[in-house]
């Protein structure tokens, strides 16, 4: 838990800011989680850069919102999807590039990263690791009580980063991307998903 | 050009930072080029992050590396290969992560950038562009005038692509990748360096 930050969250919650890496479009979003609340959004946006922009000007201007969004939210941990070299083959290297850039900011700053899959986002907010992008944001939109889901998608997805970090954080093997038993906070989240699924 | 580096080189002469991205060896090597001279190494070297740490600790040690040596060579230019997501599917994200970290370092500290794919670098070097790495190695002592090959093979990479860079580098389509008619200074270079094979 970190001091100090813009509209703060109470001393027993966590702040996850989700970070969805892309080149074109790179999604971040704050989410704050509070024992027996509803997670809450903080803040969500999307950093653009054009195509025409030279690589290195490009990353640097990703690299230098994140270290922004890193000061001003001072989230407890940075949770970045974990790219797979399967992925869209085109955009792929871009992404990881810009992954690494988020994964450098944070070590910079000192605070914690967890890598999550894209299936395990998913799974996280919708119970299923193969829903669309559609399915993904209804969900994120219903979890975090939004009036409207947030657009594009990879602001959505940013923010199901941080939703899944907030379930799967609490266990070690969230950081190394390994699935284990729930614990008692993972359980108690899971059935308060499943109480808003149901509404 | 850009004065107050070590040793520095004269000034219409062209120093490149060449980098083979890597997680487990990053290869770095500054080459000198002079006309009418030999190229010149100024330093090689390989930096290791163990496995065992995180990526993002992994990815800020190679950082300071690089950035260390941007302040302390002061290239001209930092020359990158051109990842691609057909290489080594367990070790490309990585690789790509470490290049994204490398052109960031580059843009904080306001040095131009060229990518080079390995088939332009092998060709360079060896006039074969699916040449093996020993060929790559042999080549890189012989045009830097070496006693002994740099080893590992990202040593001698990180030297290949600077001295990839000193040949097409005068072309601005060099910083594009596209290959284009040679300038010149390149011809020169290619004629030098046709001297240095048949030696």
């Amino acid at each position: 838990m970190r001091g100090g930050r813009d509209g703060g969250c109470e001393s027993d919650g966590v702040r996850v800011l989700g970070v969805d890496p892309g080149l074109t479009r790179c999604g971040l979003g704050v989410v704050d989680g509070r024992p027996g609340r509803r997670a809450a959004l903080v803040q969500v946006d999307v950093v653009r850069t054009p195509a025409g922009d030279g690589l290195e000007r490009r990353l640097l201007a990703v690299s230098e919102v994140i270290e922004n969004w890193l000061h001003r939210h001072r989230p407890d941990v940075l949770a970045v999807e974990r790219v797979f070299s399967q992925n869209n083959v085109s955009t792929v290297m871009g992404t990881a590039q810009v992954s690494g850039v988020a994964l450098l900011a944070a070590a910079r700053a000192g605070i914690p990263v967890a890598l999550h899959t894209p299936s395990e986002v998913k799974a996280a907010v919708t119970g299923d690791g193969r829903a669309g992008k559609e399915q993904v944001a209804t969900m994120v939109t219903r979890i975090l009580g939004l009036k409207v889901a947030p657009r594009p998608a990879d602001a959505s997805d940013a923010l199901a980063l941080a939703v899944c970090h907030l379930w799967r954080g609490a266990a070690p093997d969230a950081v190394a991307g390994r699935s284990g038993a729930p614990t008692a906070a993972q359980s108690a989240w899971a059935a308060a998903l499943a109480a808003t699924r149901s509404r």
